[in-house]
């Protein structure tokens, strides 16, 4: 039983700074109906990511900026409920890059199939997902750890940083983290077996603290924030370290971004290396990925946490919370129980 | 027959931006005599590098800082005048980290015999030596362009510049350099072949000039320079693109380095890497890269220009006009022909 007019969020301003609710506005849209070689599908989760700030400028990036008063999109897991397309079932269910409303018309030619069997509908917007893929790929790939060396990993109880963590933990690395809550603390030390984890926002000078939890200095440095954390991690890195540049949640807000800028010397003054992706690049990997991350989970060696927030309007709070740093895990919304 | 004294260019004062005449201190000081297991070493020519510039500055960094009141030190070729130490006879030519001075004593541990007859004496200071490997490792094995991909190089017309760019040309990419002088832009257009060089200080428009030089945008970026070029290069980098950072020359002497620092968003924006390098991390390579330096120089396909000047004495204003950008291919001091 579909519902009659199909619920939307569309981005109604372009933010200034922190994104505001007054930069979205929920709509009652008519419900779409599938010609011939396309499908419905009904949202079920969507993920909400701070990657999706940078795409509310305008402007050349990995992915187009959004249209204004248009539906955001994101990536989603849904449910086929028609379809008039080979190779796509009524009951299907399926991840593709969604609008933020209930119901999307669908082509198929990005969607994938998903199997709630192999892991649950939810976590292939997580751990089994983009940013599980994130820590998978920036570590094990660009960052190549080797046991015994120092992996710092910035925004660690985000859903890349704890995959990133845990990942380096399976490689033999001291893996030190930074987070923005003691609850978050407590759980990357005492439930990811992180080797040491920072408050940035209540240690008195986070060099100086950085610095104590890492004796043998830096080797990896897998950054989701940017800014202060990362000028205090660069500070203390090692010969031929790598710095993987995965996110820069501290910078995506900021006016002027030059306090996460990072001076070209250092590179040359440790022989080091600094590689920015997007998860993107290892599209022809996925499938590695997703066995090896799901056989993990199924072994206890890696954990995952998710953040749900139910309904569709409750999607634009959410996306501010972000940057205030309340979320815990990876931030979804579900639209309905599937 | 030797000099009763020995004349030596001591660091008298630690620069403040710019190196004046007055940091510099010429003195005269005894005449240095081998013990057993020593041999001492007549300097023919020292290497004026802009390396230099950061080994001025007390602090961390790849090699140690120089010492106040005592000579400088630098890349040299010189010939052996006495010898207390197995392996190396009167008459021999070495390479040789030695101070800035007529003669020093050596235990051998880091001197390197050079042959005269594989290449001139010189260019083991230039093209053969350290600015030639820094060409050769970071095109070749950092960078690695495919045939067709542009390659920028900032600084092209110096010792490091030109081997980067012509090593590039040789891989079949399209080179554009940077440059300060219509005489280094005429001679890097019409001797080495580069496809496009823009006169850095009369281009209107650094960012306009470079982007009309490279339609198809930026696959390799050999920077030399930092600051303002860097920037204009960075807007313009592709997909995938790779940045060299061998050297920093337009920040060495900067108070506040902010302005060529780099916002690590970018890398994420293009996928791209950055990556610093100092040639000593390929001293094992160093054979590899002399035989194919030598070779090419036979064949005719590289190029090299030396800029010498005679006397000890000048040696101090040749290394401040290297950052005025007076100096054109390899700045060297000859002390004595040989």
């Amino acid at each position: 039983m579909q519902a009659k007019t199909n619920r939307q969020v569309l981005l109604a301003k372009r933010p200034q700074g922190t994104p505001q609710p007054s930069d979205f506005e929920v709509v009652d849209a008519e419900m779409p109906s599938p010609d011939e070689g396309e499908m419905l599908i009904q949202t079920l989760y969507l993920s909400v990511d701070p990657g999706m700030r940078s795409m509310m400028e305008e402007g050349k990036s990995h992915t187009a900026a959004f249209e204004l008063g248009k539906p955001l999109t994101g990536r989603s897991v849904g449910r086929v409920v028609a379809s008039k397309l080979n190779g796509f079932a009524e009951g299907d269910y399926v991840y593709e890059r969604l609008g933020w409303q209930h119901y999307s018309l669908s082509d198929g030619s990005q969607a994938q199939k998903v199997d709630p069997d192999v892991a649950p509908l939810s976590t292939y917007l997580g751990i089994v997902g983009v940013p599980g893929f994130c820590g998978y790929f920036g570590i094990l790939d660009i960052a190549r750890p080797q046991a015994g060396e120092t992996v710092v990993v910035s925004g660690a109880a985000g859903a890349v940083g704890m995959a990133a963590g845990q990942i380096a933990k399976r490689q033999g690395c001291r893996v030190v983290g930074t987070a923005g809550s003691p609850e978050k603390v407590d759980y990357l030390r005492d439930e990811l077996s992180f080797d040491a984890v920072i408050n940035y926002k209540t240690a008195q000078n986070l060099a100086a603290a950085l610095s104590d939890a890492c004796p043998d200095g830096i080797d990896v440095y897998f950054d989701n924030v940017g800014g202060e954390i990362t000028q205090a991690a660069l500070s203390l890195i090692n010969y031929h370290a790598r710095i993987v540049v995965c996110g820069q949640t501290s910078q995506y807000n900021a006016a002027s971004t030059a306090s996460g800028n990072i001076a070209p010397q250092l590179l040359i003054k440790r022989s080091a290396m600094m590689k920015g992706f997007v998860v993107y690049d290892y599209a022809d990997r996925n499938g590695e990925a997703i066995e090896h991350l799901g056989q993990w989970i199924k072994d206890g060696t890696l954990h995952y946490r998710e953040n749900i927030v139910d309904g569709l309007e409750n999607a634009p709070q959410a996306f501010i919370d972000l940057f205030a740093g309340k979320s815990f895990g990876k931030q979804l919304v579900r639209l309905s129980s599937g």
